[in-house]
């Protein structure tokens, strides 16, 4: 089976990599194409910068999209499949914005289009929903998306830093990139709730479509001591729900039980949550980044085109309906003004510099706060969902809001 | 597709439910037989107390196992294989037992068998462990593998209740068999383990091989208060790890920091994970039993089946060998007498009721325990491994043993 991979980054190189050292199932895969830019040296027999040489070689079965961007990427994918040849992407950007153009296109094209590396890297997200909708009904989605904001909520409450000591701390060490606006702002877990709720509604759903989302770029140490000493932990989530063929979608800061499995996700692992009507809840940890896990995650879905194992069919056309307040949920805010009169439809308690608000729906919610946020730059809201509050253990449910900085 | 239903109780009934409220992925599945046993009133036109029947049906294309126990399961098994029909079966007891036999069996009469509901119910752990070993080298594996100890351990702490006063309730709720052993003493993590051993080394490892097991028995709730003040949980894990040709493999009680995975895995829930060496750490949540979610993983063998999507292929020819001493772990033992004399070889500290003992092979350790237990038959032990000490927050460094009751 020959391979062309678009772009020789990080992931790329992985790619290559894991091919190289072929073992049992592997070892029919080769490279023939490495596509680099214009004018980059060509140090590798494999390189070229021409794309048509690449798609118009009817040796080339599988394209390998791993430059990222959403152009020239878009089109090199859709060119690729138009050439019939079946294309793997890890750029979740690119899927997220034209998933029913690349599925229309690759269906016309009796070719395959997949992403398992796009969302959750090397954990089997993609291909866990895709087998739990073989049988059920999926009627929650929920995880932990984004391994760098959660590298960054993690050692700002283990090492006791300011949100940019350790944003900068990452850029540092190559986990958090120069913009970081994607990863803190909430945008690439966006995308990755898009590519799922596409899957599992299958109902094409656009980052475009002025979606709630809410990062964590506000977020202050003294929040997380606040929230800790309820036993509460802060996570950037991306969540759906699914309920008689309405869903709802958000990204949003979450507080969690601190005995919640994702209040103790780790570092930069990523946990997504599927709740299926027989199968009930699944949650899949992993490496949501890195090289290997998502090159890995690549050759999975190349080895599925090999053994003819095909993933789900999607049509888009089930009829179900994004609602933006079909969910309601508690949340907190911080703000240094009094926000009571945005609020005003809502039951709200102050708690020092908090404000706890009762029973808003989610894009209601992020609605207001965006008019909060005209005037406070720095405001900070949570979702503040029921399951937090259950704590079975008798001392912390003897402690109470403890707001006050 | 027709399918005969082997036993018709929880899994099975659980079976015949989704398949009847058939969707677009499982509408060709039909149940053509449900054995029943010999004399019990035959309440539905698909049942019959004649295997023979079944088997000699030539329409019948896939079995369903779900009897349980050793025999006539194992001869049911082997008798449809014979048929060259496909075999899928829920019951770990056996599959543990002969593995290979089935699966040489299955190979010489071209049928598949097929097994993912055998270990962590509804977790699709058979097939992630099956997926990530087309490319990785498995190295790692560990998990809670039992639902039913997990819910006893859980609630001993949140409800502070002895052993007996859990399990008894566990068994009135129908979460415990009436006699609990397999699940207490260890035996059913020991033939998931097995089979998961099986797969990712190519070995068959039999559960009558005199493994290492240990179970949770003996666990008191002053156990769980003096391993809770140095910020550990204790879970009854399944392990194994791999090492240049070579694997170790235990069950027994395990120390687990308090903000590990493992330690917040609740209620009856499973977590089992594995280390590849590409795809890094990946970890499977969910439910381990239950009607809905075994009868889930049954399911989606039979769709693999149907939709031809093949299994990973096994001779148990890899050559790699179990050795019972090739990990140390540190480990707490809770005695009444002084046993400082059988780990004369070891580093034993004494800390109140509990001794620590340094770095003794797995292996050693369960030979030595057997000699304590002879003596002092309320003994318990749990491994101590180097990463439960690593812990992040200034508070719990400081808390120092305080094993004392």
């Amino acid at each position: 089976m020959n391979i062309a991979i678009l772009g020789f980054g990080t992931v790329g190189t992985g790619v290559y990599k894991i091919i190289k050292k072929a073992n049992r199932q592997t070892k029919d895969l080769h490279v023939k194409y490495i596509l680099i830019r214009k004018n980059k040296p060509e140090t590798m027999p494999e390189m070229t910068d021409n794309i048509d040489q690449i798609v118009k070689d009817d040796s080339v079965d599988v394209v390998v999209e791993v430059i990222g961007g959403i152009e020239p990427a878009h089109q090199y994918i859709l060119s690729a499949l138009r050439h019939k040849k079946s294309v793997i992407t890890a750029n979740k950007a690119v899927i997220a914005k034209y998933m029913d153009e690349f599925t229309n296109v690759a269906r016309e094209n009796n070719a395959k289009f997949y992403f398992e590396s796009s969302v959750g890297g090397g954990i089997p997200w993609i291909q866990g929903l895709e087998r739990a909708l073989r049988i059920d009904d999926v009627d929650k989605i929920q995880g932990i998306f984004n391994g760098t904001s959660n590298y960054i909520l993690d050692r700002m409450k283990k090492d006791k830093k300011s949100f940019d000591e350790v944003l900068l701390n990452a850029q540092q060490l190559g986990y958090a990139e120069a913009d970081p606006s994607a990863d803190i702002d909430g945008y690439d877990v966006a995308n990755k709730l898009c590519i799922s709720a596409d899957i599992a509604y299958n109902t094409f759903i656009s980052p475009d479509d002025n979606l709630p989302v809410f990062g964590i770029r506000n977020i202050s140490y003294e929040d997380l001591v606040a929230f800790g000493k309820k036993n509460l932990t802060v996570k950037l989530l991306g969540k759906s729900d699914f309920h008689d063929g309405k869903f709802d979608y958000a990204v949003e800061p979450t507080l969690c039980a601190a005995t919640s499995m994702e209040a103790n996700t780790p570092d930069n692992f990523n946990l997504i949550s599927l709740h299926g009507n027989t199968v009930g809840d699944l949650k899949f940890m992993g490496q949501g980044a890195g090289q290997l896990p998502t090159a890995n995650a690549v050759i999975q879905d190349i080895l599925d085109i090999l053994q003819n194992k095909a993933h789900l069919e999607r049509d888009f056309n089930s009829g179900f309906e994004y609602v933006p307040n079909l969910m309601k949920s508690d949340y907190v805010v911080r703000s240094e003004m009094d926000i009571r009169n945005i609020f005003a439809e809502y039951q709200v308690e102050m708690h020092g510099d908090y404000f706890e608000i009762k029973d808003v729906p989610t894009g209601e919610m992020h609605q207001l706060m965006a008019i909060v946020l005209k005037q406070d730059g720095q405001a900070f809201m949570a979702s503040y969902p029921k399951e937090a509050r259950e704590v079975d253990s008798d001392e912390s449910s003897e402690v109470r809001w403890e707001f006050s900085r």
